[in-house]
Order: structure tokens, then C-alpha cells, then sequence
């Protein structure tokens, strides 16, 4: 089948990978995108195009995966440059967002969720996938390292099992990283840290392990505890968890580019808005 | 020392066994309390006074453990008995709340913050203490099943430390039942529990642990969280997670009494506002 994927970041280059795996002529849009991206999609073998509505016209299916906040206009692209074969929304959405993004497309939606890191060992990453034409889309990454599922014929239940799980591993480490700046702010926290050693043995050295691997990411978290909040707020549950995850990986979207990530005592600076004295 | 204990609930009563196994004289106000409590007071070995005001008359230092909500009421009412003593609030509450008990009590004012369960054996409960007289209260437990530490001279300390505690521990507990319920609202409850199982050994069943051990308690945990979001705001950081802590909490209030705690099932229809359907 002939994939147009939009964009190959991180994730996505290792979805187009698969693809290109399981003999799928898989292209992207080239124009006006970075060095680094197109060393990544040259890297899995996808084919450049000059624009959108050229991948569109050569594609029968488009596959998305792209911050949250992008999930929708990517979508309004594909649909305004003519694009009639099947769409997959692979992004960290709300149901309801799921559900605009499936009017555009109305029978031809599939709806994604992943889950995992970059697919580039066997049995790391799954890729949810519901809608009418979800078996068929799961069927193109038979035998890659991206474990396909299909799980149902709704146009929102892959979105809905993403936030789902994600509403637990990425407000945990947000709630965690909280807690952390709450002790430090009132004075207390070699105390918290003393009292968890005690009863939480490994939170310590979690919660830095969380600064660290969260403090790249916090700038594309935010939008999708956002999508979080808002998937409580429809299914009239509360929604503050996640208003809250959302304020904090906001503070920290200024770490984007810390090498290696940063250190907690950096993260903590970042999160009370206090300037870190560094030695000299 | 002459101690009066307000009041014998579960963790009350061991702080008030501690005492007396130390060798003090420890009173508890027993008139309009239940025949459990009287129980409780005495197999704790504390003896019954039947007012308020003789309780006070009697003692050199006071203790108070009772609910979040009470702590402000309780300490209004032991100055308004005309207490001249040490005052101990060892409950969950915001450093405001402390400072406004402290307001109450000036320099005979400790601070207090127990993390544990019941102390009925050594080494699981710490009795954190701060303010000038701390080290004088945390002495009176010395060689009892309570840990007592005092862990500075700052009025507010040892209720900073509660609150950075539980946030994460009975925070991140609600998170999970919450998470939980939003799969639950979605339809999405057995993906989410396979792809746990794959990802997140031991969470499903976590959670299944978390609904039983906290129904009986969310009634108090409400009032807790609430005093937790308070000391977010007033740190300028988002208080978001633990307001919506509360409502969970708020919404699982009627498991109070379930024998043993409730299952997940009862949990998450009480949480989801749903009618469960009960086998004939």
C-alpha cells in the first residue's frame, strides 16, 4: 500500500520504518522541515515529497502521528488537499478530538493510539488501532517490530485506551515531580526524602530518574494532559489531576534541549521559577 | 506528664497506648462518644474524663488527632477551656492551618505529622514534631512504638512534611482509581488492564488493592487532600491534582462502612455515579 506518514518525528519515523519494512512504499513531506528530520526519515527508508498535496495524491492511506496540539490541523490539511483514502490518527487526543478529526474522514477514520517508545525492538510498542478499517490498517505492520491491535469498531477507542494509560504513567511522574517541588518549597525536603527512604524505598531516586527522562518531553506533554483533562471533564470525572500535570510539564517546556536531560535539582528550580546558583 | 488525648480514634489511641506505656497519665474526654471508642481508650489504657474542661484542668499537654476538617475546632475549643499548656496538633492539615492553630498557642504551640498506620508494632509509625518545645514532646515517646522525631523549631515544619507525604501516597492512589474509572466510562476497562499487564506488571492488581484499602477511609481523605491542595496554592504551584483527589475521595465517602473495603467493581460504580447490577 502506498502510506503518506505525517511527521517522522522520533515515533513516527519508527512507525514509517515498519511500514517500509512490510514492502509499503511509505513517503513524507519534505518542505520546510529540519536537517534532523530528514536524516530520521532517510534513515527508514521513507521517500520524500515536496509538498502535502503531492504525498496526498500519491497516498491511500495518510497515517498522522504528531504533537496533540497538531492532531486536528494535520487532519483539516489531508482532507482540504483532496485526500479520499483512509486516514489514521495516531496521536495522544481525547476521544473528542478523535471524534472532529473522524467527521473529516467519516467511515475512511481509523483511530491510533500508541503506546511505548519508538518501535525499534520487537514487543516494545503497541499501536492501538479502532474504526471500521482498523483490521486492515493493522495488517500492514504484520511481521515489524510495531505490534498492530485492532481493537473494536468505534471511531474513539483507541484514543480513549491512550489517555487512559497514559493518564496514569505521565500524571504519576507529574504528580511525583509536584511533590518533589512542594518539599522543597516549605523547607522540608531532605525530611521527605529521609521519610520515603523509610517507607517508599526507590521513590527518591525515581522521582530524579523522572526529572530526567520527562524533562525533554514536558514541552509536548503539556498538550496532551490537556486532551487528559478534557477526557475526564467528558466522562464528568475530575479533571484536575491533569489541569495540574498540564501547568507543570508547562514550567518545565523550557528543559526541551537539556542534554541527556536535566537534573532534578534543575527540573525543581524550573518548576518553583527560582533561579538555580550554580557552582563556579 | 500529664497528657489528655483528643481523640482515641484508630491512630489516636496508639499514640495514647505509647504515652502510657511510657509511664504518663493519659486522659481522653469520653462523654457523646461511641461505645467503640470507649473500647478503644481503654484497652489503650487511658482514663475517662467527663468534660472537656476537666481534661484540661488535669493536663500539661494536650494532643490532638482527629480528622482534617476538625483539627482548627478542636484547638478553638481546648484554648477556649482555658488550656496553659503544650498543645500538639498531630494532624494532616496545610502549614496555614498549622500557623492558625499556632496563632492559638504562641510558643507552647507543636507542630505535628504522623506517617504510618495505627503504631501497634515498632519501627511503622514516625510521629514528626516541630517548634521550640518539640524535642520536650518527642522525649515523652522515647522507647514506645512511636518514632517520635522532632525535626526543627519552625511552627508549620513537621504539617509540611505531612502534606508532601501524603500528596504523593494518597494522591497518586486516587490518581489510579480515577484512571480506572475513566477506562471504566469509556468502555475501554479490559484493554487498558491487558496492555497494564504487558507494560505495568502488578498495576491492575495494585489498583484493585487501592479501591479496597481506601473505601473505608475517603470519608477523612477528602478533607486531607483539600488541606494538600492548599499548600500547592500556597506555594504557587498547581493544586489541580489534589482537588481532584477530594472529589474522588468525596464521591467514594459512602464506602465508609463496607466490611473489609469494597471491590474494585462497587468502587468504580460509586466514583462513575452508576447503579451496580448485583447477582440474585
Amino acid at each position: 500500500m502506498n502510506v503518506l506518514l505525517l511527521h517522522p518525528g522520533a515515533m513516527g519515523a519508527s512507525i514509517g520504518a515498519a511500514l517500509v519494512a512490510g514492502g509499503h512504499d511509505t513517503a513524507w513531506v519534505a518542505t520546510g522541515r529540519s536537517v534532523e528530520t530528514a536524516k530520521r526519515a532517510g534513515d527508514a527508508g521513507l521517500s520524500p515529497v515536496e509538498t502535502l498535496a503531492a504525498g496526498v495524491g500519491g497516498a491511500e492511506l495518510v497515517i498522522s502521528v504528531c504533537p496533540p496540539h497538531a492532531s486536528v490541523d494535520v487532519a483539516r490539511a489531508v482532507r482540504d488537499a483532496g485526500f479520499s483514502g483512509l486516514y489514521v490518527d495516531g496521536n495522544a487526543v481525547s476521544p473528542a478530538t478523535a471524534e472532529t478529526v473522524h467527521r473529516l474522514f467519516d467511515a475512511h477514520y481509523v483511530d491510533g493510539g500508541i503506546i511505548g517508545p519508538p518501535a525499534w525492538r520487537a514487543g516494545a510498542t503497541r499501536f492501538y488501532l479502532s474504526g471500521s478499517h482498523a483490521e486492515t490498517v493493522a495488517a500492514l505492520f504484520e511481521g515489524s517490530l510495531v505490534d498492530a491491535r485492532a481493537i473494536g469498531t468505534a471511531p474513539t477507542q483507541a484514543s480513549a485506551l491512550k489517555m487512559s494509560y497514559a493518564a496514569f504513567t505521565k500524571g504519576s511522574s507529574a504528580l511525583l515531580l509536584a511533590v518533589r517541588a512542594l518539599a522543597e518549597a516549605n523547607g522540608v525536603s531532605q525530611e521527605l526524602l529521609a521519610e520515603w527512604d523509610i517507607s517508599q524505598p526507590g521513590l527518591a531516586s525515581r522521582s530524579a530518574g523522572t526529572a530526567k527522562s520527562t524533562s525533554q518531553k514536558a514541552w509536548r506533554f503539556e498538550g496532551e494532559m490537556r486532551e487528559i483533562a478534557a477526557t475526564f471533564a467528558e466522562a464528568n470525572l475530575p479533571s484536575g489531576f491533569h489541569e495540574g500535570a498540564a501547568e507543570l510539564y508547562g514550567r518545565m517546556a523550557v528543559l526541551k534541549d537539556a542534554p541527556g536531560g536535566a537534573a532534578i535539582e534543575v527540573v525543581l528550580a524550573e518548576i518553583l521559577g527560582r533561579t538555580l546558583e550554580r557552582c563556579g
